[in-house]
């Protein structure tokens, strides 16, 4: 039986490690939860399924409530709460599946209280993945990615020598746009953004698929995960979404992992890794498929991905700049503030034009310059 | 450094295997070596390469000459030559890459001496494949494929765990007659069949590509080395080649070894397992090739694989006599003396005659059958 504490419990990947752990009574026990003030409700549901030992809400506005009504659970507010989640003192598994750069604090204070780390928060390892490696070889513990490319890496990499690794290869769908040509882009709305071919998700990273920002963080993300070097991160344009990810080795051997688009299978590796549990979904079926096809990156349709790569090189603050750049961007594009193009020129300006780089940047310098540029981006 | 003893060393795979060999003198060391009597240049090119401790000629017409040429070197002859050189007493890796039911016996006497086997020999699992894995079991030793589908689910299960398995998927490239109906089969001509799409190899596999018998005895050596039930070992046509075997977990997740078609990756492999050395090979790009397909298996129109299941499934002497009658009837067909399609009906008809089926035969019950199926078939 592993605990689970679960950051983000009511987002998509939230409600759907939820799914998962339900249906592995036997495996897994739901101990700690943070929950948003969007569905009370549904949040009453999971607390009356589960039934944690301790509770995040977002705020105390409902906080007597749910105090009322689940008189045995410890209930916690805020950034502070979600902190005392993540050192809640008992062993187990984290599952941070929150939203942008707000995850990167209870990741670390977690990895400091030695939990293993299950990561869907790819913005704490593209801010400060030096830091997190640290950490995490430091205090001994597991760093499991949930982001399906990365979840198929580290399954094609059981049992192999890091040292026999030649590249490894994040494919990309393309996103919502990858049939236009740039000159389309201009006169794109929300809501074709929003319409990822693919995969059922929230609405940042469909929009960062459709820029292709999601795989340049994935890139960066991958670099701080396998330590490897930028050369040996390859992208691909793989558009039915089926092979994941790969590994070539030096003998020009791949190693691919093949599955239908759900994230209900990297999650539950996430939980269950290495080993793989019986999981009722779609059986991949390539006779029917037929055809898995693939297309070079273009870099010049994408220039998003170009940047990450050359920010991910950069290191110190870039990355940082890069992502809240991005996360400011993208929010102003979803509240109609700006165009679709906007939000790459917004995060390319932005980086251009960033000039006080620190080299090994403490927690404190990238919070701080997170900080600085989403309060600065579009103003 | 790993000494190599290589059974078959002037056939398609030990020439291979040898190449490979050359171009690893620090890793590996050919101690061993048995060679065919058809080209004496290259067999002495050989020997003044490698310098193997001991060699087995096919025959003594020249062991004089070897003799003089070679004084340091000891030499054994025939039948009673193999079992020696597989006997040897030295720790080492023993190649088998003999062609047919040749491989048997020596197999066998060198797991009694202890050592590890890698296995291009596949008629060997397919007539004894209970006791060969008795006997892998009782003295420790490894039993590796070199069969390229065979080595990729072997690669895929890498630090894996026998019970997460849900099936494994050999690829079938479909063989010289894939895009045939079988009613053009009746005109085939014997160069018609030798030409095979994707994979430069030895006759008769070649022919047993076309008739599909190839991977129906795939089917069977996969299910003695990997100890799964034959419902859980599945074959898809994919022509490309490119996917050369696949393991789908209990989570649907399906992990899949890629590469161009070139033995050297498996031979390598096979050698270096688990690691993976350098390998100067055209290196797999996706991106050019632009499309993998895959297409369900025609059981009625490849019936060799649909009796491969039946025999294995029936086990006992019956795939003793499948392979036994198929060896034979190759050899005829090879010979001008049977049509394509006959091959076939031979193999059919010997397997639905068979009435002396033994549940657990010994080693002798095996190689008598083998013998008799043999003088019998096309006479």
């Amino acid at each position: 039986m592993k605990n689970i504490f679960l950051l983000g419990g009511s987002g998509s990947i939230g409600l759907q490690t939820l799914h998962v752990i339900e249906q592995y009574p036997e495996d897994f026990k739901l101990v700690g939860i943070s929950l948003g003030n969007r569905n009370h409700a549904s949040n009453e549901l999971i607390l009356t399924k589960h039934q944690p030992l301790i509770v995040c809400l977002k705020d105390d506005s409902r906080l007597g409530v749910y105090q009322n009504l689940f008189p045995n659970t410890e209930f916690v507010v805020g950034d502070e709460g979600l902190l005392s989640l993540a050192t809640y003192p008992m062993d187990g598994l984290l599952v941070n599946a929150l939203m942008g750069s707000v995850g990167l604090l209870p990741t670390i204070k977690a990895i400091e209280s030695k939990k293993n780390i299950a990561l869907a928060n790819k913005e704490t390892l593209v801010m400060a993945g030096d830091l997190i490696r640290k950490w995490v070889n430091q205090y001994g513990v597991k760093l499991i990615p949930i982001d399906s490319e990365h979840n198929a890496i580290l399954q094609a990499l059981l049992g192999e020598d890091k040292d026999d690794i030649q590249s490894i290869t994040i494919t990309a769908s393309g996103g919502a746009f990858r049939d236009l040509p740039r000159e389309a882009l201009v006169q794109v709305t929300k809501g074709d953004a929003l319409k990822h071919p693919n995969w059922q998700m929230g609405a940042k990273i469909t929009i960062d698929s459709a820029t292709m920002m999601n795989k340049g963080l994935e890139v960066i993300e991958a670099h701080h995960l396998f330590e490897l070097p930028y050369n040996q991160i390859k992208t691909v344009i793989h558009k039915e979404s089926i092979i994941h990810g790969m590994v070539t080795f030096k003998d020009e051997s791949t190693k691919a992992i093949l599955g239908y688009p759900d994230m209900r299978m990297p999650i539950l590796y996430a939980l269950s890794y290495p080993r793989h549990l019986n999981l009722q979904i779609k059986p991949l079926d390539l006779e029917t498929l037929g055809t898995l096809t693939f297309k070079p990156m273009d870099f010049e349709r994408f220039p998003l991905l170009k940047l990450a790569y050359k920010v991910g090189e950069l290191g110190g603050l870039y990355p940082t700049v890069m992502n809240a750049a991005n996360e400011k961007a993208v929010a102003l594009f979803l509240n109609n503030d700006i165009t679709f193009l906007e939000i790459e020129k917004l995060v390319i300006d932005t980086v251009e034009h960033f000039k006080d780089n620190i080299e090994s940047p403490s927690l404190e310098d990238i919070l701080r310059c997170n900080h600085e540029i989403y309060e600065k981006v579009g103003k």
